[in-house]
């Protein structure tokens, strides 16, 4: 990792590095199919008018264009219309759900695992090209609260599986935030999200002031807005601790028995690794009921790994709306850490379990025969490309990590006899290509946790 | 399949026709891992001019740019430094070999699957962004010719475990038509090529014209590479026919030995699944030996599904060179026909085996914890949002295709008694959630040829 990739802000990962994140993904995706959501992927394109119908991102955005557009475009072409780099998978989910709503099964459950492109000034955490991980349940013009809860279970059980250090889901509300705002006759709320969202990077005192001057806040209202923000609890009695501060609207109710709902299920299920934590804004204006963020403990500092919420019209036709609720893992983000810090390994640098090598230049063909025979028995195996000697194949397989060569020799009466080393422990015994194989654990390379 | 997309060039599947795709790419990934290669990602972006470098597909970039870029752009970055999606991952993976060659075991063999993008006019078999499946071996400094003929193996390999029609990869070499064409007094090779190429789409009689008007040939120059072009067979008896032809030069000799290796081995191998056939060109510049293309039988009008060839110098720092041979799979071009034609289908649309449902809404957590025992033995299911009646919620199982449904009813005891009912036949019996399993078959979607 020392090594640096020519574009910043494009990761490049060297093949050893790739297999980390390889199981990354396929541990999601196979975390995700036992759930039940279905896969699709959406085209990395959309219009500019698509992208920017919600939340203020115009900046960051990459517009594509053929190369030899620029003479022959109609003005047009430039305006909404112009085609860009999605930013999320979010808001292309939405748009394929409008356009294919007759075609699909309704709550409709899918998991879209993709590139993404954001035109940020690139740091660890931040890059301008990332792949993400979503998971998201749309419904056909409603979807029972239930699934809020349901989609942090799933994350939980999805990232649990990762060779990734411990983490913590934290849980708001923006009904709670909203009602609370209201009640103490703060309207402008999403201006008091925008701020409270600045918490953690410029402190309470810059956020009252700002509370103050962008939003109108009286100093007590900045202060009341602060000991909201300031609950945080793993298990639901940040209900009580809300109630304390005296505020009573049907919004804040509303939102108090949905987060209670979704950190009770969850903390009861996996303790500690949930927190009803009423800082939680999440900048995304397209949010309306529950949002999530999660980090690694003792990683804080790297920001959320997997983030999401509910949304009520994302997804809308103006006749039909599909709301939904969703949770989307930063893969680049998570793998990046996870190698800057050896969080996990993979146990060789290639698929190969087997190295056949050759006797001489005509036992090419029959090499291939061996190899064959392993294959269909679902053994990786490469065939020397010459008749080096021995010494020198065996040190090919070794530089690459292949545990196993393999050697046929002809007898003096004509008959082939194979033999199998371990060039790890030496040992070379007998084999028959039709029936040997080697350990499960060598079988493919296997990514662990460093120190397991 | 009668479902238009809302962008033209730029296909988006349903979750049955993703499970499609879904299954090619992990056959492809597997197979491809089976003999040994390693996986990488390059990013979506190159420069303008490392993607131009080769070949004259300029008219076909697409140039990306930040949306408030225009104003505050150095006239520098729109030229050869301005970012590009690539168009395909050939020269993306030349560029990374130069780039990380210190940190790689050569030979190197890795696949890479990710979609690429052309500003092409669409059509059937012409996307505007596709997924190809890319498998090549580079050398440092130098490759054996041997990869030549194993690549074609590992791709006869991969191609037969898919659910598609009879396929023919179809085999020429460069040196052969180059030697051929010097041999009979031609010495723009590369403008022959170029016309020997249209030979399908425009036929004999205007490829013999053009020769004479472009290339400068004779009447029987042109006779002469048309003749060379003509000859098709799947065994290596195309040697004498193109001796007959009575031209001779060392490189048409060097040609001819290694397409008879290519051609040999596969067609001893595989028999039936390869031709040499004299006609083929590739219009890329970069291939300097063995080139491939692979057509379905009877779909043969749609173009070639798997195409590549050997290069010598692509990738290049100037002082070293890495040559390598590849292939590509169009993955989009295979998969759009696939699912227009029916050639492959689901068993079912949804991960989901077992749909767990609610006898009351009291039950949902219990459910949960029954959801979570099957998912420990790699059983995918999904948990009833409300406590509909029974039939409605078998309804939501069979209009999804999910084959289970799981009953949890507690009884006068208090203890809890669990049935689980396949509602294809209607059968209903008792199951335990911590050993009961579905029948293997049942277990994940399985992708089979239409009419197996």
């Amino acid at each position: 990792m020392a090594r640096k990739t020519s574009l910043s802000g494009f990761p490049e990962w060297l093949p050893e590095e790739r297999l980390v994140e390889l199981h990354v993904l396929d541990v999601l995706r196979e975390s995700f199919e036992l759930h039940g959501f279905s896969s699709i992927e959406t085209r990395a394109v959309e219009t500019v008018g698509q992208l920017l119908r919600k939340g203020e991102i115009d900046k960051e955005v990459y517009v594509v264009s053929r190369l030899q557009e620029d003479e022959d475009t109609a003005p047009a072409e430039r305006g909404d219309d112009q085609l860009a780099l999605h930013f999320d998978l979010t808001v292309p989910f939405a748009r394929y759900v409008v356009e294919n709503g007759g075609h699909l099964a309704f709550p409709f459950r899918r998991y879209q695992i993709q590139k993404v492109w954001r035109g940020e000034r690139p740091q660890e955490g931040r890059a301008r090209e990332f792949t993400q991980a979503d998971i998201d349940v749309v419904g056909d013009g409603a979807l029972p609260f239930r699934y809020d809860v349901e989609l942090a279970l799933v994350m939980i059980d999805a990232l649990s599986r990762l060779p990734i250090p411990p983490f913590v889901l934290r849980v708001n509300n923006r009904k709670l935030a909203e009602g609370f705002y209201q009640g103490i006759g703060l309207q402008d709320t999403a201006g008091v999200l925008r701020n409270i969202d600045k918490l953690e990077k410029i402190g309470p005192e810059r956020v009252a002031q700002a509370l103050c001057d962008e939003v109108g806040a009286t100093p007590e209202q900045a202060q009341a807005a602060l000991q909201l923000a300031a609950i945080r609890t793993e298990d639901t009695s940040f209900v009580e601790q809300v109630r304390a501060l005296g505020v009573n609207t049907q919004l804040l109710e509303e939102g108090l028995g949905e987060l209670a709902e979704v950190v009770g299920e969850a903390s009861r299920r996996a303790p500690g690794t949930v927190v009803a934590d009423l800082s939680i804004a999440r900048g995304l204006d397209y949010y309306t009921g529950t949002v999530y963020e999660t980090v690694l403990v003792g990683h804080e500092q790297l920001g959320s790994v997997c983030s999401g919420g509910r949304y009520e019209s994302l997804a809308s036709t103006g006749k039909k709306t599909y709301p939904g609720v969703g949770l989307s893992v930063g893969v680049t983000r998570l793998v990046t850490r996870m190698l800057s810090q050896g969080m996990a390994a993979p146990s060789r640098k290639v698929p190969t379990a087997v190295l056949i090598s050759l006797v001489d230049e005509e036992s090419w063909s029959p090499a291939q025969d061996v190899a064959q025979q392993l294959r269909e028995r679902g053994i990786a195996c490469e065939v020397s490309a010459s008749a080096a000697k021995f010494g020198k194949q065996i040190k090919y397989a070794e530089r690459r990590g292949i545990p196993y060569v393999w050697f046929t020799v002809r007898g003096e009466d004509g008959s082939l006899a194979h033999e199998v080393k371990d060039i790890r422990s030496g040992e070379q015994v007998s084999a028959d290509p039709a029936s040997w194989s080697p350990p499960a654990e060598d079988l493919r390379p296997v990514v662990r946790a460093a120190g397991s």
